[in-house]
């Protein structure tokens, strides 16, 4: 395959396309959740899940799926950022806080600034890990927060692939 | 319906069976991750889930089947202690610390003791509503500790049936 494309056959320079593609093909719990990216570039990614499907007894949506939605923008600003064929992520920890019920499609975004993205290229190369922490917000079709996360993830270097 | 069986068929008074009927038909996502309830007793309440289609990107379990399964544990102990009659539950919040890698089936394990549960009744009784702490501990095939969860549910006055 040509040296630009995944092993999933997605260009490695569309960030949202090869996030979607690894939720898809490597992640499938996360795909029958429905959740998916719309954005990523630079350091903010936005993440989308479905109502449909995700109810829970109380008709709102379910607290697993907001929780998922949110963690996952940590591995779609890896590959947007970071070279995958150096450098893999894990999740250290989160804590969610449900702020009121979700009763629409759900939408999460998240941010790294350039400077935390250069440090941490720097100290993984350095000294094979960086740890970096991550917030996000969840929010309803009125763009009211439904829920906030704080997230400890860690750039390791090595390829997984 | 006899007043011993619940919407679903199935009797009330097995709280095991009615967790994993709410699983399968209320909320369908947590059904699809293959989280069950196993034990659920007094204050007791043990959940697996199974790496066979929970992969991710590490070949680990993923963080989000491990969250679902730990934060469930709460729904289970409410069904075996409260009256879903007169009470539903809710989640506030949940953090999740990952402490190695999950790379079989895991269970989790959560506990409420009497004293407690005897006083939520009153308070929600009393108060309409009443907070309670959850520690949950999930451990793999040889007994390791994968991940521990803390959360905070709200036991609220007031059927969703």
């Amino acid at each position: 395959m040509p040296a630009d494309e995944s092993a999933m056959g997605v260009a490695t320079d569309d960030p949202v396309a090869l996030m979607n593609a690894v939720i898809e093909h490597v992640v499938p719990a996360m795909h029958q959740l429905g959740i998916r990216v719309v954005e990523s570039h630079g350091g903010r990614a936005v993440g989308v899940a479905p109502m449909a499907g995700n109810g829970n007894h109380l008709g709102t949506m379910y607290a697993g799926t907001l929780f998922s939605l949110a963690e996952m923008l940590g591995g779609a600003l890896f590959l947007a950022n970071f070279d995958m064929s150096l450098f893999h992520v894990t999740v250290k920890d989160v804590q969610i806080r449900y702020r009121r019920p979700a009763r629409s499609d759900v939408r999460a975004e998240a941010m790294l600034d350039t400077a935390t993205i250069e440090w941490l290229r720097r100290e993984a190369d350095a000294c094979g890990k960086a740890d970096f922490s991550l917030d996000a917000v969840i929010t309803d079709a009125d763009g009211e927060v439904v829920a906030t996360t704080q997230g400890t993830y860690q750039l390791r270097a090595g390829s997984v692939t």
